[in-house]
């Protein structure tokens, strides 16, 4: 039973993702569907492009990741299903996976030009449903990457968020993404802070890396390792940080080392 | 392994949709459940009514589509299983299936009124759960549909959305849906636009059909055929048309011709 | 194929969920898993409680739930797996079964330490992906449950919401839950109450118990028996009664007898 993760700017209000689910299911019956998320802010691929990064290294290496934010629809931008030690991903050749090829080497990488891997009418607008859910849905049934297309080389990357250093050793830190909880993701890894560390952010200031939040008073601002990717996250317990501090995607964040 | 979609007006907080999972699991445990969208405005039947309509001809055609927006429950409105070309309804008489049966004919349709097949306790206010949620874990099991009830006929069938034709050739059509995006879909069809079209919505006006929202630059307005059931849409390239013109469902397009 | 059911804070913008479910069907590829609910409020443990408590009857006994609703992961609360009537709950020990438990005695409980059954690297924020779904997906294979750990006593309880009597035999109901349709949903069983009674809330009152909100007009207040473990709900038909009456949880309803 093959595992296939959807992830969309969709939404779940309109019926559109079911109806890629209706797509694969026609073709790949056994398929287990997995949601990664559908609410990718509209055509934000950097949001996209983080959320898989996150997610997939706690699926089996088989998986396939069909990923479908995807502004430059029905204009020449590549479709793609790409191998990787991570999973095999199948999404537009818009930078979505940035974070992921920059983390994973690609095995294999293919254009999804073969229209006996599409649905027989292919819509201007909605790939997703049209060439990437059956391609998803033929390599979910064994179907080897090679026969979807041929070979796609100079895969577009986008630039990945990174921390400045400064002359004098501080860290300019990035705010890579705010999640429901309202935790502020930063683009520094655990490897880059210790205890001797000051976090600046709006007009805050937090002192040294703790192990989790529950080391902190409810209320209290605090940064410590993530559970993921082993990012560096700035939370405030109980509550919600991006609101308190007014702090959003790609908001900086001033490391200073304690002298 | 039967596919049952499931669309409903119960959000996904409470618990309600998983409830009626649970149901059919019980029933029928080798189902493959789809949710087709839960977000459907509370008691909104005509927005239920069109979103199976876009979703359902790319199912299997023996899928079971469980539809519970039911304003009605708890009074004297039929529940029904109806088996056409296109799936097999599981849903309250009360026109949620109109579009669908304006495009699929009938083979037979029953009233669900066998306790057999119903929970041993139906409550008056959630029939999704005590009612339709075991129907269509019983057809998932392969029960025939006349074992259910007796023959229903005479399904409640609402006023379709349709462009009105004035004496001068022009054409008013409505807006039917206005999707995640903010693209409005119109009930005109493809064939009935061309490039010699004006459309005129919100004070603006848009000069011919395009192949796609690609087709024009970022933010400019844009009528295309829709990837479904052939509807014209109306955007805003990587922007949300509904906020932009200030335009809902049930709000007319005025479509000229260019003399 | 185990049925294994998700309840958390996560909402399903972030992939936290995804990410759960990718570590579940990376140890138990058979597993059925469905959604109860990912939109309990922030660390809103009370509102979980109720949801799980409402909606577990429907789900086959040999279920598996898994709770997250965590605001001391990290701290020194203990993580649980319970074996009830009703199903097995794999869940943080801080009153989150408190309902559950009240209706289904435990027949066993555990305390999750056996690392062979988390994973590798147990993070300090996320037990959910770490511990609470190995266990699932341990228990889902066939796992027992004295495997995961030694045995845990005194569960955490909270108190649990009750309606007050007066000395003139009147009763101080209160809102447990507010649903998607705004409807009340009050701490009262159907047998304390009957036609007889007077319901007061927001400066309104309802007379008499009817059998469903069918029963009155559109727009109206109705009290009835709701369709979950026999509480009094109250709805305006058709419409929202949180929001008319500006009534929210743990607010007062007074009941009172006609004489």
């Amino acid at each position: 039973m093959p595992i296939i993760t959807l992830t969309t700017d969709f939404g779940m209000a309109d019926g559109y993702v079911a109806t890629m689910k209706g797509v694969i299911l026609s073709i790949a019956p056994a398929s287990t569907l997995v949601d990664l998320s559908h609410q990718v802010p509209a055509q934000n691929v950097q949001t996209a492009a983080f959320l898989i990064y996150q997610a997939v290294p706690f699926f089996p290496s088989e998986t396939i990741h069909l990923v479908v934010v995807d502004p430059g629809v029905g204009s020449q931008r590549r479709a793609l299903a790409v191998h990787t030690a991570q999973g095999i991903f199948v999404a537009p050749d818009n930078g979505v996976l940035s974070y992921v090829l920059a983390s994973a080497d690609v095995r294999e990488a293919v254009s999804l030009t073969k229209p006996a891997y599409q649905l027989p009418q292919v819509s201007a607008t909605f790939h997703g449903r049209d060439i990437f859910a059956p391609a998803a849905a033929h390599l979910a049934n064994g179907v080897s990457l090679e026969r979807l297309g041929p070979r796609a080389i100079n895969l577009l990357r986008l630039p990945l968020s990174q921390p400045e250093r400064r002359p004098n050793g501080d860290l300019v830190a990035h705010v890579m993404h705010v999640d429901h909880f309202g935790n502020l993701i930063l683009d520094v890894a655990a490897d880059d802070v210790d205890e001797e560390c000051v976090f600046e952010l709006g007009g805050r200031s937090i002192e040294g890396v703790s192990g989790t939040f529950a080391d902190v008073a409810d209320g209290e601002l605090v940064a410590y390792v993530g559970s993921s990717r082993d990012h560096v996250e700035i939370a405030v317990r109980n509550s919600d940080a991006a609101q308190e501090l007014e702090i959003g995607i790609g908001d900086r964040v001033l490391i200073r080392r304690i002298l």
